[in-house]
């Protein structure tokens, strides 16, 4: 269960960037049409989680039809797959949990030539979603260390449930 | 709040029904694809909830693409729309909420003339996801009667949220 929180340390490390910066890492893009990607699982990182402050939100990940079948076979993933993670705020009401307004997305795109020093994968994240809000500005550190652990399925941490 | 806890009061319903029958109230079947399809929210009904024990669970609502555009503009929804809630189980580590297996699928569709006296919607659930396992014998009175507050969005509790 551990690992499965560890998936997302990379937003961690992300959202611990207070700059938005007009250097991102890499020339990545928030995807178009993700909400209609496959949809890999969801995770809520609540109130009682050390990782709250920096992780709260309910997590949905989608993975594009490029690495569908990779993630049932638990990888590796060809070029051009791209894994989004659609952060949202949430609220609780009498014991059930709300979804809210959009954090941000992070992104991950496979491109074993381009990405090679990251394990072959671009990492991003955007404010709120806003293509004009990159904040990774250097994905080794503050993405790519914490996917490392997960060699054995390609780097992603995502695990396909039927 | 009060009335987004409302929006699976249809799935409390179906879900207090004990017996798996074998004279489901029409002939829904479940999707193929569902995952996707447009991602229209995620809820959580937690243990905290009084609906826990019937209605427990992640819950993630697709649309398919012939409803999309109706939800962004709220309804009404025309012929062969199909709402889908993949119910799964979750478990809870560190103060992270984490997907589990699948406990069922509600699917409503639309077809005016034919589900008439239901609002223009049919309605069923399938137990575990198993189109051998319909659990809905009366959609007016199991599911139908929950949906009658929401007539001015076309009898859809889900919004759409950007």
């Amino acid at each position: 269960m551990r690992q499965k929180v560890q998936l997302f340390s990379v937003t961690l490390a992300v959202l611990v960037m207070t700059s938005v910066t007009a250097e991102p890492a890499d020339d990545i893009k928030p995807p178009m049409g993700y909400r209609n990607w496959f949809h890999v699982n969801t995770m809520i990182v609540d109130k009682a989680s050390p990782l709250f402050d920096t992780l709260g939100g309910m997590h949905n990940v989608h993975v594009n039809s490029v690495g569908e079948a990779a993630l049932k076979k638990g990888g590796p993933y060809p070029d051009r797959t791209v894994f989004v993670t659609d952060l949202h705020e949430f609220s609780v009401s009498d014991g059930s949990f709300v979804m809210g307004n959009r954090k941000g997305l992070a992104v991950m795109v496979k491109d074993a030539k381009k990405y090679a020093a990251t394990g072959g994968w671009g990492f991003q994240f955007f404010a709120g979603g806003d293509p004009k809000k990159p904040v990774v500005t250097d994905a080794a550190k503050q993405c790519f260390e914490c996917h490392v652990p997960k060699k054995d399925q390609d780097y992603v941490y995502s695990t396909y449930i039927p």
